[in-house]
């Protein structure tokens, strides 16, 4: 299963780094291979300054070791040792009107300390953070998610599209990061799914990705905009840091395994400002984007 | 104890937001005074866009109640009240040649269910975070410090400034967040230091801010800069960012005791990037420091 998903997310990260390279028309990704003194390593592919795309991030990583003490209580084990492998991007587009978004799949196992499988389970996702929200995007995103949801089971969008919800809650600021699309986690093998089955629903999922969202930024890249645009967008990417920093278990584990920095933190904006106090104007489109992410709706109906 | 320090500390707000206005001349500081549902409230003042200062918070605030439970590990009490007061503040200059700074003073109470006095401490501090090192304001400022410091023990410099070093450290990039200055805490009175020594000492520190910073403000306030040292100075903050929301104690207590929220980022700066793997060039202005940030030395000898 290992080797299986791993030489799925290398394919995987081929396919979609050479989508935004063609939709992007100009820059080029910069590869990174690293290693980690404790074990594993990945293959960064990291975007910047594009036409489209102002920062885009597709990673992969594959790590493995002793579980540190600090991630202990966070799985209920101890002594443990671990393997953890993913791909994860984040896309920051130049234009205000392209949404930011985000994906990724992962695959754990945890042993005993004599090697013995004790656990296995995949989780990932794709979410959608526009900054100016335009509802036939958030309609095609979601209604994507929902049919690679449907080909597994009737109940899955459903559950994972709220799990998305709740997981990406910016809970200091009472709203959501962006407008959801699926979050799942701890798939593990049970009397209806195999390992083998979340496996086909994970690669479903990611398979998925570049058709959720480049057909968004083909239709929004020339939009116009201007500077207060800009500046909105940069205060929303704010509130990415923050989630990104306060909240996001994906980052934590990675800060707490000893990982790349540099890989784990291109989730964050190119360019982002704090301003104090910020309000958006009464029935503006600023304060229309709020209200959805204080009271996350269900675009598939 | 109470009703003296906060008489301090507002006081104290007075005299800093004027000499800053001074300083500044052209913003003035916007106040907001807010509540808290579960008791308490503060004393915002923002000043934004100015022509020395692009950023500053010279908060206060004074909040009580029951300590919520996500904090009873960190005081290792259970079912207690609280109550915490103090002024905090930060400065994002504009020109990257002026510093970044930071103080702090607090006092805080805990109390038995029966409103018995359990505990009480003092802590506080300031340190500088420049974005170009200019060895004469680094001394400056120190020898602030330390002066400060001798008036109450010749042992205080040594030992606050250590612990400024030990807890500015972003861990995470393996660097301080700035060149230091003092960071105390958990001042309790003990055989040798009365509750009211304590109090002495930390308004000695809180009044010796405006000579340790604004003197370095007026000799580089004029200083000419171009575009790619203020995007060194825009990713520097973005380091300044990451040190508090994912270590900083004040930023975590504030969103655990749901302090008000925009008091509490205020701490972060107004324009920030994120370049990937952004690494000085050797022999730079940039790259000395990075060096002095990895290895903290001592200013004062």
């Amino acid at each position: 299963m290992k080797k299986a998903f791993l030489d799925y997310i290398y394919q995987l990260q081929e396919i979609i780094t050479t989508s935004i390279e063609e939709t992007d028309g100009k820059s080029k990704f910069k590869e990174d291979v690293w290693e980690r003194s404790e074990g594993g390593g990945g293959r960064s592919r990291i975007m910047e300054n594009g036409k489209v795309f102002e920062k885009a991030g597709v990673n992969i990583s594959a790590v493995s070791g002793v579980l540190p003490e600090s991630l202990e209580n966070s799985f209920n084990v101890i002594n443990t040792n671990f393997f953890a492998c993913g791909l994860s991007l984040v896309i920051h587009p130049k234009n205000p009107m392209v949404p930011t978004v985000h994906a990724n799949c992962r695959y754990f196992e945890l042993y005993s300390s004599n090697g013995v499988l004790k656990d296995q389970w995949f989780g990932g996702g794709q979410d959608l953070t526009p900054i100016y929200l335009i509802d036939e995007d958030a309609k095609h995103f979601h209604e994507i998610c929902k049919s690679v949801c449907d080909k597994h089971s009737p109940n899955f969008y459903k559950i994972y599209k709220e799990k998305c919800d709740s997981y990406f809650w910016n809970k200091h600021r009472n709203e959501s990061r962006g407008i959801g699309g699926l979050f799942f986690d701890y798939l593990r093998s049970d009397h209806n799914y195999k390992i083998e089955d979340w496996f086909s629903f994970v690669k479903d999922v990611g398979n998925s990705f570049l058709k959720a969202y480049i057909p968004i930024v083909n239709l929004r890249k020339n939009y116009n905009y201007n500077s207060n645009q800009r500046n909105w967008q940069e205060i929303r990417r704010g509130r990415y840091v923050e989630f990104n920093l306060v909240h996001d278990k994906g980052t934590l584990f990675g800060l707490k395994t000893n990982g790349r920095i540099e890989s784990i933190l291109m989730s964050l904006p190119p360019k982002v400002q704090w301003v104090y106090d910020h309000i958006p104007e009464k029935d503006s489109e600023e304060e229309k984007l709020i209200k959805v992410l204080q009271n996350p709706i269900d675009w598939t109906t």
